[in-house]
């Protein structure tokens, strides 16, 4: 018997957002991981990202599925593309946490090169916009997802503040190099994660107004 | 008077194509303008973005517009949302440009740190595997796209080799690290257009065979 088509898109709504919690809880752990120097968390990340990729190919079929079997209205047609690209997003976001996991793995082992306080910083908000960005998506709510962009500034800058701090280290101390290189390398992964979640609230406006966003300046 | 529906389909591969062309060429000169040390070739990249913008939203509409009008059929709706996806691969190529360019400009301004041997080297192969990977989007070659995924291991290694060179660099004379970092970071970006080019490839094997390899591994 098949669902009926609010269930599904409900459906869709609904595996979206757990994709989305998902790849929210990684960030989280690999940062963490990173911070506390326990590594019994770091396969936590990567038993995850199992998840993440049977749910990306999960979103997809059931969204081409839609567009195939339901001749969506302009509206929901908006709504079920714009699943398949926040799931996109998603799935790299699952990858960046890995590309952090990775890095960390390294950064563990030796002694920490400074406290990482901007790194977690820059986590915090980026798990933020990413929690934004599906609320928005959830809500239809353009404003939520105007000001959730607004916030990438704010990592950008944490980002070019690490990249600073640590040149200096590296300066100073040729023997914390590499250390740095791998902190340096964390925080690009932030803000590409930051950078999804843009992209994702990019794709709500569009859903929402019918109108290109991605590349024009916000209204002031 | 609408235009044939083939025609439609014509004209969004086609477009595709351009954009490919474009984002081949933005990431050919970036890379140029780095080796040769040349200024106003940056200004080019920066206004070929512009044109790739454009494109990227009118993919995205002649796309939806199709879905919504034309009722594809699926094959023909998993050669639409191909597109749709390939666009958005396209556009991070772009910025992936964008992002070379910025690097470059501070390198250009400093004494090089080294010969560029293996920069050039991962922007001519990551050229060539977006190469392969539009025509194997416009053939639906399969067999091209699997061959294309399995270069993205070259890339990979050339990266993993930037990075100790420069790591070696670095130790050695503190006085190089800003400028290694930033040849480490142009690396990184060349990386992630070979990444692009892979995206491609997968999209591309999903919509001939509607199969999803994009969590598995190739067959042997």
């Amino acid at each position: 018997m098949k669902k009926r088509y609010s269930e599904e898109l409900n459906h869709l709504k609904e595996t979206v957002l757990r994709m989305g919690g998902l790849v929210e809880k990684m960030t989280h752990q690999a940062v963490q991981a990173l911070v506390e120097r326990k590594r019994e968390k770091f396969s936590e990340v990567t038993e995850m990202e199992k998840q993440v990729n049977r749910l990306h190919m999960d979103i997809d079929e059931i969204a081409l599925g839609m567009i195939a079997l339901r001749q969506p209205t302009a509206t929901d047609l908006r709504f079920i593309t714009a699943a398949m690209k926040i799931n996109t997003d998603l799935e790299r976001i699952g990858d960046q946490a890995i590309n952090i996991v990775e890095q960390a793995e390294k950064l563990v082992s030796v002694p920490p090169v400074k406290p990482l306080i901007d790194i977690p910083r820059m986590a915090e908000i980026a798990e933020e916009m990413l929690k934004a960005a599906l609320d928005a998506f959830v809500q239809g709510n353009v404003e939520l997802a105007y000001r959730t962009i607004e916030r990438d500034d704010a990592v950008d800058q944490l980002k070019d503040q690490v990249f600073r701090e640590l040149l200096t280290f590296m300066m100073a101390d040729a023997s914390t190099i590499a250390r740095s290189m791998d902190l340096i390398l964390v925080s690009r992964h932030l803000e590409r994660i930051a950078d999804h979640a843009t992209n994702i609230c990019e794709d709500v406006i569009f859903m929402v107004k019918g109108k290109d966003v991605r590349h024009q300046d916000p209204p002031g």
